[in-house]
């Protein structure tokens, strides 16, 4: 079921180490099919040169598994949260890649200090606060799931327009409509985490971008009368 | 049209990721021909892998597409200004490198610290203001090729002599008389960017290259006394 | 004798310079067999391209070659020490990794900032003073493997929970059940080291990850209900 | 005449950009043949992809070229007086590789924080200070030699000892007994380079190795009794 799922999220999880996002085993990507409420996702710590598009795990949204002989990713009920709560996104991915946790464990918001932020993100990336200890002790990887939900909440930010967030201590999930655009969006924020920290260490009055050039920018790509690329 | 200017501009489009300038499509090379007055440019947002030379865009100085059936860059017009404006300058690039967008997101000017810079630049590489909210919102791209050209009559800068500028809170651009000595000026840039940013940290009172060394590079690779190089 | 376990440590060196954590020779890899209590380590100063399994040197932990036509690594004695000491563990490696290396010099502890540091050791790096004139003077290598024992000792840190160790002014030492893990957790060290560095110029209050949250990793991952992978 | 030779500097000088010590054409080797007391280098400003080894030009110690249809580069002087003074080296490297190129912007000596340094350099790395107006006037890359080794006689280092010099808001020079040494101690310096300025960043008290731990090591592969390698 869902091959053509299936396949994306193998090339998309592929993709990773090839962008540097991630060494080893130490991320995943997950695809949702709309129609049947599924998600598609890696197997747990498997080589990337031993995974089949076979071996991805099928999923529902209460975080049970519905085809496959491999355990999921263990992060699959953070996943299976994102799904259920944020609408109409299609892919969801989870990194440790280096910048983006440098400011995980900073624990500090990613301000739009340049435009090749405001070209994916409408905003600040939001860091999300750690894990109480009844939360880690009870159902982790779901808890995470519902934080991120609970900051996107309270922050009162979109995640249609912000389609990615810190966890403090540990590093980002972002999103998208589907796995090439979730892919890319986790490579902006890592480039825009690497820019933007330097810009501060060069210029600590560094202002972050006027609201104009962000709605600008922002819009040109992503607005109603977008005019970028070729639609 | 212009076909053997369309295959340099497209190899040169390519070489800005190989070049480790650019990720995805964050980038845009264009080409002047100075006998009919048109230029060539990369289209909007397309794969690097799918573009072919056939599928670059001709355009004339008033901004508009000559021949091609895809749309132009977005930063199309900006390179337009750039070719009216600056003499003898026959190729343009845009990037979001990140170490030249660094120092374009902490609002300041690249000084001349070492001969690295002054073997391509003949004083420091000026940081363009903020455009105004007017600016942003009447014509953007056009807007910010007047205002590079301003930055460099008001500080007295030859276009020639200094062949690249950062635009605060967006990125550089570089030009050169032809694509692949643009695309060289843009390597040069990034890596000034990176090497001045780190010296300044490791000592606060490094000085900026004495005139006479500045002179000296620059004259010998760029003078008409030069005699670096076979010629 | 042997040969199975010379291909591994041969492998493991050659992944070394792969994975980015040694320039031409400067690290070692050394694999340990249980049964005849003899060791498997490279030879000293030979070029990667040029050198073969067989090219491999057999030790016992008197620091005694047992077989081999060359010379093993300048390291071995250290080797020799981790394993008379250090129960369990069938792999040592030696780098100088740069970021690594860039605490060593700097002589201070890797804090456990994150789930990244987390899911490999169970709580901060232990960096080892500097050896005496006297102990260097005596048996530098041999001396080495001791203070590490005595750092663990002294600190009252389980080797098999943190296995990794910085000496002052020197490098790294690392080591796992095998060869294939003491790469990857020379790799995760290298990885925490510049992630750490940077996240504390960011923000100079970045607290360590609360207990709860590095339990929780650690155990996870190798504690006695570990759920990640597919065990 | 010294084939042999120009397929040694040859190879050196594709090795550089093969390192990352050099983008494009931004640094230059040359070989010293003691019995002719000739010295084979680059020639100025060729692409590599389209040099060949009988594109390597032969110089004398008068900076007359004595062999060659092409420009040497335009620092062989600089060479020249290192062959001249320095007894003993057989090949000298300059790059603008930017981690030592930080150094020198910053006009700092590099000094020995651990042993990837004591390995190699047998104390500080020197930071020659700025040419003078009259120097950079009359002869400069002549001048820049004869600097290089007033800096050695003033600080009284032995250039066998300390194979590197940085030139003050320029860049390094480095030299060794034969190319591949050369190549090698570049990359030794860069490397060091980009660990000391991190560790200082880190720890702005971490302190200079020990002497007698940058004895051993400098001993145990340079001294009368080197044990590393196969010796």
């Amino acid at each position: 079921m869902l091959e053509k799922l299936k396949q994306e999220v193998y090339q998309a999880n592929l993709e990773l180490p090839q962008r540097g996002l991630i060494k080893y085993t130490w991320g995943n990507v997950s695809g949702f099919d709309e129609a049947t409420q599924l998600f598609v996702i890696k197997p747990s710590g498997v080589d990337y040169d031993e995974m089949s598009p076979d071996d991805m795990v099928v999923c529902n949204l209460n975080c049970e598994v519905v085809e496959g002989n491999l355990n999921p990713s263990s992060d699959m009920p953070t996943h299976a949260v994102l799904y259920k709560s944020f609408e109409g996104i299609g892919s969801v991915v989870h990194t440790h890649s280096p910048w983006a946790t440098v400011w995980a464990q900073a624990g500090m918001d990613v301000p739009a200090m340049g435009t090749t932020h405001a070209d994916t993100f409408y905003g600040a990336v939001p860091c999300a606060r750690f894990l109480t200890a009844e939360e880690v002790n009870s159902n982790y990887e779901y808890e995470t799931g519902k934080l991120i939900v609970e900051t996107f909440e309270d922050k009162n930010i979109k995640p249609n327009e912000v389609p990615a967030v810190l966890l403090q201590g540990h590093a980002p999930f972002v999103w998208a409509k589907d796995c090439a655009h979730a892919v890319m969006n986790a490579v902006v924020l890592e480039e825009v985490c690497k820019m933007n920290l330097f810009s501060k260490q060069l210029n600590q009055e560094a202002p972050a971008l006027p609201q104009e050039i962000l709605d600008k920018h922002y819009e040109r790509k992503h607005g109603k009368n977008a005019y970028y690329g070729q639609n």
